[in-house]
């Protein structure tokens, strides 16, 4: 079993999504954020599989979480050091979530935690933990232990590499940053990600840490976090399924020495929160970009309702609607399965009142079919890699976007591609 | 583009489903129940796609529909009808779903049932309609009345054409039948149904239309169907996805005279239930063995439950699971993905009373993988055509079932291969 897993996943990373960016850049360096990568063999053949970010000193740290049931434990332990919200070590793993793993996973998680306490003197509430693979194995801590033995205080900036080591069916590393000013002042953001993906016998995760050293409060970086996190990462769906180890953080060093930031209205804040989104929405672009057996990126956009949720539970329901999402990849303008996932979806709307459009081209309104819309005209536009939809309910002033992919074949593929 | 979906239609019709009967026997007549059908061309090919029921008697109606918020016009006609609750004629057709089709499909309702009304003199509101097909496309009313001027009285009992006429992207025909005792008196139950799988161009939508000649008032009629269809066409899913269309009726003829039975709580009714169930349970299991690309049927049940509701509610969490899905049709035990579709659902659970079986095998207990379970015990189980995996939620008393069929690369190929 283990060769077939082995060649699965070589396989995987040979093929890179046909919407993968063409050429990979690392990011510069960040003032007190140092990067460190391993080799733990959690794969069992040669790839970084553990990322360790040490900080100069205590940082402020937010975080949210997924809202799953049988989440990692690893979340829980979170969630509580967030209560104090300072952070001076960050590990992740890939390979295994340590989820469902019973008091196994708990004594490993001590181990590891313990380990990292005495080796880089740092307290235990300010250690936060992610992982991400497969759910239910025995958490290989000792593995982690193990490769950090030779841990090295060389080349700790390489944020390529950090992109890489939390990739589990990721075909691309996700990196992302951007700049603003705030009193004058440069402030950086930086960001990176892993997909949303899943495999067997891997379960994929969305993860996000997105770095800046604006000088902001933590409970402001919390509220950042929160509200852009649903415009962002939260706005992406590639199977409508939602991992066990979710989580997206957001640290700040506040090395930069303009005014504190102590409320979420300061109007200084404006600027970088179109900077802070730029960051999250492109790396969730990127994870939906890299969705498995992804070939289009679809963007389905809500406008005219009457209010933000139920744009949004329209908007989820046509982008995860499995009807839309083949026709899509078979190039086929069909609005009718659109029609179809509005109306599953349960939300109240006005049947004539409704307008879709693909692309440019309006296909329906007046409860039918546009008079003047002929599926020949969109032939052309059906085979780009970017489709949009936009479903206007006239009803209201309220909109909600949702980014996914196509269903292909390599879906299937992916997913299935283990027979045993 | 037409010469395609004909080309298509056709390799569909040819490739009947692994999961199918091996034999397709029609049912006997049922007295006072006259079936005729149709080749109105709407498919452009020659095949049955219009099916009329015509009733000796005033016949009591109970129905329940699709809850879709861009439902077809003939479910708000039949439901307007269905405050009497009388119907002498019934009329479906395959083809065209009648759905966003605005002033000509309401104009082509008013007509087709104008035409019924005048040729076979039954009022208005005593005519029932179904439509399933291609979604906002202008309703072939002419072509359909122009099948039945061809009306012929011969050969009216063929239950497995009636099945056959309403067939969209079915690979074979529904029919099941079953009978029962009141009073001492044989009652018969019959019903046909078509499938839920959806196709571009056509829309495909869950039908169901059970008969009886048990002695039944209307309301309880509507109370038997609403509670047993709960537990039969409501427990089932291919795709997640809703048709716009969906609706199930049970007719009663009221022929066999043992004492009328006025309430649902009559003990008389035991064994009709039971057998009411089974034919309708039985028509459900049908439409997913028919599911498009299955092949393999997927039970999920979900014991120890709160309540019934939670119970469905993770069930269909697992069951709509792209993940488990195709987890399954690959025959790979990925118990880690019924996990996560446990807590997507978001329902309360105890994770450490969670329990886990595939087939007869405990694979997941006490917060972690069952210590004896190892992959290849369910080596051979996961290649049969029929997985059924239990979830033990170990909190409560209540439970619930979804029946789903395994994510194959046909599934893509069925619902995309219309590249245009």
């Amino acid at each position: 079993m283990k060769k077939t897993i082995k060649k699965n996943k070589d396989q995987m990373i040979n093929k890179i999504s046909p919407l993968a960016p063409k050429v990979f850049r690392s990011m510069r360096p960040m003032q007190g954020v140092s990067i460190y990568t391993y080799c733990a063999n959690l794969y069992n053949y040669n790839r970084l599989d553990v990322l360790l970010f040490l900080f100069e000193d205590e940082l402020n740290i937010a975080e949210v979480f997924t809202r799953s049931k049988t989440r990692s434990i690893t979340l829980d332990w979170n969630e509580k050091n967030l209560k104090k919200g300072k952070i001076k070590a960050l590990l992740i793993n890939s390979g295994n979530a340590n989820t469902f793993t019973g008091k196994q996973g708990k004594d490993a998680l001590d181990n590891l935690t313990q380990f990292i306490k005495k080796k880089f003197h740092i307290d235990l509430n300010k250690i936060f933990i992610a992982s991400t693979g497969v759910i239910g194995e025995p958490f290989p801590y000792e593995k982690i232990i193990g490769s950090m033995s030779h841990h090295s205080e060389k080349n700790k900036s390489n944020w390529l590499n950090a992109a890489r080591a939390i990739m589990t069916t990721d075909t691309f590393p996700k990196l992302k940053e951007a700049n603003t000013l705030i009193d004058g002042k440069k402030v950086i953001i930086k960001g990176i990600a892993k997909g949303s993906g899943m495999i067997a016998p891997n379960m994929a995760t969305m993860l996000g840490f997105i770095f800046t050293d604006a000088n902001i409060t933590r409970p402001v970086l919390q509220a950042l976090l929160k509200e852009i996190n649903e415009d962002s990462f939260n706005s992406i769906t590639v199977d409508s399924d939602e991992s066990t180890n979710d989580t997206v953080m957001l640290i700040s060093t506040n090395y930069v020495k303009h005014k504190i930031i102590k409320t979420k209205n300061d109007k200084r804040l404006k600027n970088f929160k179109t900077q802070l989104k730029i960051v999250m929405l492109n790396l969730a672009e990127q994870i939906v970009k890299d969705g498995e057996g992804a070939s289009k990126l679809i963007e389905v956009k809500v406008i005219g309702a009457n209010n933000t949720k139920s744009a949004k539970v329209i908007a989820r329901s046509i982008a995860e609607s499995p009807l839309v999402k083949t026709a899509i990849y078979g190039e086929d303008p069909n609005w009718g399965r659109i029609i179809m996932a509005i109306g599953k979806s349960k939300e109240t709307i006005n049947i004539n009142k409704l307008k879709i459009k693909l692309g440019a081209k309006l296909v329906a309104s007046q409860g039918m079919r546009n008079i003047k819309y002929k599926e020949s005209d969109l032939k052309k536009y059906m085979k780009s890699n970017r489709i949009n939809i936009e479903v206007d309910l006239g009803i209201g002033n309220s909109e909600a976007k949702m980014m996914t992919c196509d269903y292909s074949y390599d879906y299937i593929r992916i997913n299935a591609s283990y027979k045993s």
